[in-house]
């Protein structure tokens, strides 16, 4: 387990390290805005994921780090427009005030999308990745992203109201969250270019992580304490969203957490240099926070 | 005139086709909003400089298509942006309700977000366009519609307060709009591999349209009626906001549009086959809408 945290530790200031030079400070608000969401103390799994995909496939990480930028931003985009008042309206994130709560309303706008376009810029800039990889990314991440992905889950998930099926919130779940984590894994991929079975392996790894990432977060959204989460706890409730907890309880959603843990490691335990991302996937299920 | 009006109306048949095919009915709701803003009714002109442009340097305006469309989505992703409550708070655009009016704020969020990425998805699902071309052509776009441009512009804009100077007004413009106007014009160029002497040319021209174009806005903003523009004028006023008009006066600004548009067709009518990107500098010069 200390292997595995150094190696985080060292995947986290390489990719910091590079969003500082992807999106340095420069007077204007907008920025200030970008800068403040992005160094906001993510945990930078998406990052680690790019990183560690393209390292266990014989890729250079210098190759990836544009896509572990590109994700990390658009990550960040999407909780902030998330944070919105038109959206969940939250006012707490990573323990510090969401970014129209400190900027405004239009600041925070303006820094999402400004984010989504630096993401891409970050991509096309890299002087290590080919055409082809910075093509097959931007796909990738579009994909992720757009109607695909984040935006329908967050649709949907606007309309999520109690007494929706396992399916259903599963859908919300794959599209909002599973669809991202996906994508970092295959940009890790991307970047090593590997072949289509290591990409495949790698995908399913990161559909079984990202459904328990998700279903973790329901988990500790009843059972965990604000201080811990550095979000307001209990939304979920209030707001009247059916998560997994409320269709499989505490202790049958962690056994889930648990199994598809175990789904994932079983899909690459066996390449040599894998410990790492396993123990990520141990490390995501028995996280508190 | 009658060869412009004919020309013209073809390049938007060909856009409004293409983007019918990029953005199908699919039954989402993001989807519907996306389109409803998207076939407002807009006159296309950034999609008509893409496909004349590459047309005027040899290109097929097949190839251009998928950066017209690309362009025309950027553009009104941009127009919902600007008409939200946190932004300008506007109503009516192009005759017809706003984006957020009929769909809702969070909709017409996820709307332009979803059309941001339709487009650059567009241009990579190109299968005329070489792996050169989208990149260039997405980076073109990514630096009018980011940081570099549309986003600053907006930030500006948002603190546009009267008493600010013809250079002040000047800046917000060319960030805002003339930026794109000129990312529409140098898109035709890459997609007709033109060399880089005409691609200075057609980004000279589109520099002059380009602010022509917002100064003509502020005067209708003034002198036209809300019939005529299908949206609410005087508001510039109404926002306490700086325009050409304040500075110069309706007659002088009007002198100023007039002499960009000579300045714009300068650049490029002594090129075979300008006839077209010449009434439409003078077209823009003296509409009424």
């Amino acid at each position: 387990m200390d292997d595995f945290k150094e190696k985080l530790t060292r995947y986290r200031n390489c990719v910091n390290d590079a969003l500082e030079e992807a999106i340095p400070e420069n007077g204007e608000e907008a920025v200030s805005a970008m800068r403040y969401s992005v160094f906001a103390g993510g945990k930078r799994i998406r990052a680690a994921l790019v990183l560690a995909f393209c390292e266990l496939f014989g890729g250079n990480i210098e190759r990836a780090l544009p896509f572990a930028c590109a994700i990390e931003m658009i990550h960040t985009y999407s909780l902030i427009y998330d944070d919105l008042p038109c959206m969940d309206n939250d006012t707490l994130r990573r323990g510090k005030p969401t970014n129209h709560v400190v900027f405004g309303e239009s600041t925070a706008l303006m820094a999402g999308a400004g984010l989504y376009a630096r993401a891409f810029e970050t991509v096309i800039q890299s002087e290590l990745l080919s055409d082809a990889q910075k093509l097959s990314g931007i796909s990738v991440l579009l994909d992720a992203s757009g109607i695909n992905g984040i935006i329908t889950g967050q649709m949907l998930d606007l309309k999520n109201r109690p007494g929706l099926s396992e399916n259903e919130v599963m859908r919300i779940h794959k599209l909002k969250t599973s669809a991202m984590i996906e994508a970092a894994a295959v940009l890790g991929c991307v970047a090593s270019d590997c072949g289509s079975a290591e990409k495949e392996k790698a995908r399913r790894y990161a559909e079984n992580i990202g459904l328990a990432f998700q279903i973790k977060d329901d988990i500790l959204d009843v059972a965990g304490s604000t201080a811990e989460l550095g979000k307001t706890v209990g939304k979920d409730k209030t707001e009247m969203k059916t998560t997994f907890v409320d269709i499989l309880g505490v202790e049958s959603s962690q056994k889930q957490v648990e199994a598809l843990s175990e789904s994932a490691k079983k899909e690459i335990s066996d390449i040599k240099g894998s410990e790492f991302l396993c123990s990520l996937a141990d490390y995501l299920a028995y996280r508190k926070s």
